[in-house]
């Protein structure tokens, strides 16, 4: 392990904090509220760390996917536990345990909250809240890729490390130039949703926070119904824009360099258009009757169908009334998730593509044990590692899952409750049913629950490894 | 495919199905029943259409994975179908679609019931209904590997196809061998579970069903309350005999082979006794305070831990009223299942060490990516091809379950019982939780849903893959 490389990198991550806190801090300047001491306190806590850990130059350039691993896992740590600091300062939650657990939800897009009323919170907190979705959404590491000044083979693992998916790729030769292009998409898209909000009456505030949630997927709301007392235009452009934000950037990217065949080959996106539009189309069967209008029911399925998938968590109506069928999709999509190289979590389409393709291939290959048929994906050969690593993925995912379950089943609640609050966690999705549900929130549980709860929202965002390496003995060896 | 040696084994299936029926015949006949004439009637049909099939002896001896996995998936659908006639005519059960639920739920040695009253029924349909369970158990397919007079290759193919778990091997060289030595070790085994009943002063046709049900890991009671009124001896001893029956059989011809030291290191083995012992101490902990005793206590959670690992589902008390920790872990349980090569269900212990060892393999290739290592099973390597497939598998296993559970929704009966529904067929498990608890039964389904769990119970006992298999264009072509 090449622990001054890691130090370096943490340290920047306090200054990334401290760069980040400023634009809430603008917020309570011209709210004129209290609580611009407060961001200001942290943004010197931050980056007096900042300075001290990033003075020194690490010398030790050695870099491997152990180095990426536990650079990324220590980095979101310290990022939740520093973003803490405001809500605590600031008297808005007064639980350590919550507020961490409230900063988490934020930075992974998760948006399980365990505030009860949010409209009461001063607006800096409430940007403030908004904002590490957009910031956890594309990732921390990936901006800092951009202006960290250093060079070498580390770029590449730590944006494997960070990025979601089975395997992940540079758009460009540059890993530095890649970075700058996915976020300058994401910017752009962002900026778009916004002006689309505010042609449709909704007060800045609101569509920069609403923004803020649909790019990062990340599903806090700023009012204590979620997005149910927008106008039906807004709720539609923020269905779509969730929808759009899950797919692979990939597809933006081979659109902007002008090959449109491309980016519409991409299995992944075609995949997951399809499960959306099947699963909105059965969904508004089933809620048809409950509804003023077929019109009104096709809205609220496609965008609950929409939040879920993308696991962004905005809800228009409280779900957790539907008929059986349709919250048993809302489940499954919930494990589902978005697509790869999207800021969506989930255990991602292109995974279940390549698991479902093998069951396929196993079959062919009983019927013709001599044929020996490959896996492919937007027409490539599947590696046998990235399969490997795939079915290993999942086993973890659901080992991890399941003992999540129990673990927060002392707390003796309800199957369901338990179930849909490990799978609205760990997929980064918010709500999940009955105890939990869409008009529910996540602070009826105990100290102990709230802090496993955390971490599978860590392991959820970091897609389990990083986490995971921190607990080998090898990984903290010197070389 | 090679029809003609199919519809031989079929044939075959019927000759034996004709011969099982003469138990419960001899039964109506000693409790001087009416049901004579049914099982004589049900006799006659099968071996007249058994003899019509079996009649032409097969030319073409061309036999691969494929004819295996047909023929297993044929004849347990034939099974199922004809051995449902007794519960028809006898009018024990009038809709046909709960008769063959009720009769595949015995072959597979599931034990969901769609009874209510089990107890009014005459004692010969009893009798028949826990018989099956003792067939399914160890395999009607492997009954006729000792007596069909053929040769060839065929024999391992279909035993393979046949036996649950990872990997199938030989015990010794010839398969007729295997075969015998397996239904020996499985009737030993269940004439010293009865003669321990009658020790204990059970009724002899009692302890008679009560073995099938546990040597099968069945689980049909006959009694409304399941096993609740038997003295506490006796649900002792059915506990000891349903963790034993889980048991790799491999490990008993061990010690028949007086080669304890090997049977004793049977990797599968002891984790299914550790998972036992972990999960009857933690329920037992959690239950306490709800029984007189921890005596008494500890009773009940063993008791329950080895009916449900083993996917027998015997219950001695209404675990739906425990505690969410103890029910989160049955439901754990409930997916485990026993070891391969016993007569239990589930996706088996075997595939959870090789699925957690995968695990442990990849996080040490994040670390040292340039080392190779290999998962090993009792000291030897598993095989690529058997950890390719029992990934294959558990993506399969996953994928099934989900559609289940969304297809018998529409009955919109809540989570946990469409949940636990699902698990309690597909593992041939027996009782789920909530509205299919332990003091429930399936009758509250609709056909459709009949329909759907009686095929999971099919495909969980024959592991899938002979099911799927049907399905594939390419299984039906001519050579």
């Amino acid at each position: 392990m090449n622990y001054s490389i890691i130090r370096y990198i943490l340290g920047w991550i306090f200054n990334f904090q401290a760069f980040a806190m400023i634009f809430p801090c603008i917020v309570s300047v011209i709210y004129g509220e209290n609580e611009v001491w407060v961001f200001l306190i942290c943004i010197g806590i931050c980056l007096g760390l900042g300075l001290l850990l990033t003075y020194k130059k690490p010398k030790n350039k050695v870099f491997f996917a152990r180095e990426g691993f536990v650079a990324v896992a220590l980095s979101w740590i310290l990022l939740s536990i520093s973003g803490a600091l405001p809500f605590i300062f600031s008297g808005s939650i007064t639980n350590v345990v919550d507020a961490v657990f409230e900063t988490v939800s934020g930075f992974t897009t998760t948006g399980s909250s365990i505030l009860a009323d949010v409209e009461s919170l001063p607006y800096s907190i409430i940007f403030w809240r908004s904002f590490t979705h957009w910031l956890g959404g594309m990732g921390v590491l990936v901006f800092l890729l951009m202006i960290l000044p250093m060079n070498g083979g580390y770029q590449m693992f730590l944006m494997k490390a960070e990025s979601p998916g089975p395997s992940v790729s540079k758009l460009v030769p540059k890993v530095r130039t890649t970075a700058m292009i996915l976020y300058g998409i994401y910017m752009l898209m962002s900026i778009v949703q916004v002006v689309l909000l505010l042609i449709g009456h909704m007060p800045l505030f609101d569509a920069l926070c609403t923004t803020f949630g649909s790019a990062g997927t990340g599903g806090f709301g700023i009012k204590n119904d979620s997005m149910a007392s927008y106008s039906a235009y807004n709720q539609v452009v923020t269905g779509i824009f969730m929808m759009l934000f899950g797919i692979n950037f990939n597809v933006y990217f081979m659109l902007l360099m002008k090959k449109p065949k491309q980016a519409l080959k991409c299995e992944e996106a075609r995949w997951y258009i399809g499960i959306i539009a099947a699963s909105t189309a059965v969904i508004t069967v089933f809620i048809a009757n409950m509804y003023g209008s077929v019109g009104e029911a096709l809205r609220h399925a496609f965008f609950q169908v929409s939040s879920i998938i993308t696991t962004t968590g905005f809800a228009t109506t409280n779900f957790d009334l539907w008929p059986a069928v349709p919250k048993g999709i809302l489940v499954l999509l919930m494990l589902i998730g978005a697509c790869a190289g999207s800021t969506g979590g989930g255990i991602k389409v292109s995974r279940l593509i390549i698991l479902v393709k093998s069951i396929g291939k196993e079959l062919k290959q009983i019927i013709h044990p001599k044929n020996i048929t490959k896996i492919r994906l937007d027409g490539k050969v599947v590696e046998h590692d990235t399969v490997r690593s795939v079915n290993v993925f999942l086993v973890t995912y659901l080992l991890i899952f399941a003992v999540s379950v129990l673990l927060i089943s002392i707390d003796n609640k309800d199957l369901v409750t338990n179930f849909t609050a490990v799978a609205a966690t760990f997929n980064n999705i918010g709500p999940g049913l009955a105890q939990v549900g869409p008009i529910e929130n996540f602070g009826c549980f105990s100290n102990f629950s709230t802090v496993i709860l955390t971490i599978d929202m860590l392991a959820g965002r970091l897609e389990i490894f990083p986490l995971l390496i921190l607990f080998m003995r090898d990984t903290w060896k010197r070389f």
